[in-house]
């Protein structure tokens, strides 16, 4: 499991006084940060080698501006062959507030398609992998 | 059915030169402006009485800053007691690249609980329900 | 001068009840898509030519999702050798609630320098040019 | 001066293959995080008592994705009797990419109009004035 801390903005609130709903999986992305590393080690642009396929979201409570600390906990909860699964949760206070998760697709921008994850990635993968991660994709190859 | 056209903006896109895969959901939820109409006629925000509970998104195919014209269709694929589903999809001459769906719940801000949703609006939405909708929800009460 | 509709989003609100003020210049880069055509005929990103150098904005008004039809009135208020000026407002029911602008430069990507704009394209911006445009930029080349 | 630190979203990034202008001003709200709290202690959103009134963004330099960290500096510009002004900087390795301010009003939201700064607030302030900070507004009550 990696956590990662997010401070609120006071854009990302909506009219309703919480969080919108689309901010959450934004920060779901900020904290992806690690594993895009393990990818691409230099963050490098010309040779970016991953896709996000499907995205889920499931809005277990609200979350409000005034929650300064929202911790993002994120597992590894599938690895395929050349796709796998991040699930991830956003926790006010030590309680879950929403989960979800992506399908990511190892791919070749330049011949346009999958390609297998290689070893040593799969290695980094699975020391994070949880499969009790709180949050299954119910959809995805 | 209903449709509605998108210009994207260029802050749509992302460094990998497509729309980025939040932007999308962001287009789905202003198609969704005459949906929420149907709850609350003037849009007051103080008898507002609908919150998103799960979100899903299939990236099918990648769109480009430069399809200057994207359709959003927009069905109503599953009505509940309290809830409903709206399945969506992005369109590029005619061509789908990314479907999804919310699941909305009707409910009681003061009282903090879902209710069931008036015969009135019910009937509103029977004329938009498309059980063939190209998506499908796969979790949501 | 140019008008554009906007259909505010749910998300482009905030908990204070009223538009968030990073939502309206996005509004406004959707109302400059016919701008970037008239330097970027087919939108290719290959042969871009226009970078932002500086942003201004004027919160005149309060702004309400509920205010379904914003209007967003474009004008070229400078035009330079390398660069120019475009500003914009915001308006609701014929009322400005925002004006700003921005400072574009003409620019080669591959060189990172600004280079004269063509005659053709000034000779289109001429035609939409006002110097009493509402709102002149307080600074930029 | 303040400082923070930003670790850059994929989605802040545009299809240019740098950060797109409207990213920074977002991070730069979320490092007024601290402001906002001298004037709102516990965040309440009943008692809220800013406006923004103004925004301007000088964009110096480009910033990329891959420059996982940007400093975010800021310092009260200017106090006055009702509102003041935020400067704000970023800078990757020390150097600046952008800068830009705020101006902010002190608002009474019940009866609408501006009030003046409590002293006690206006003190907190004077700490964090510079008035060679890196960036003045260019227009602003």
């Amino acid at each position: 499991m990696l956590t990662y801390t997010i401070h609120p903005r006071f854009g990302d609130s909506d009219q309703l006084g919480h969080i919108h709903h689309l901010s959450i999986p934004s920060w779901f992305e900020e904290a992806r940060n690690p594993i895009f590393k393990w990818f691409n080690p230099d963050f490098s642009l010309s040779s970016w080698n991953l896709i996000l396929a499907r995205l889920e979201m499931d809005y277990v409570g609200q979350i409000r501006y005034a929650d300064q600390e929202v911790e993002i906990r994120t597992w590894i909860s599938h690895i395929g062959r050349a796709s796998f699964h991040i699930s991830q949760g956003a926790y006010v206070r030590g309680e879950c507030v929403a989960l979800g998760g992506v399908v990511i697709v190892y791919y070749d921008y330049e011949n346009r398609r999958a390609v297998p994850i290689p070893e040593k990635i799969r290695e980094i993968m699975a020391e994070h992998y949880d499969e009790n991660a709180p949050y299954k994709m119910k959809s995805g190859q």
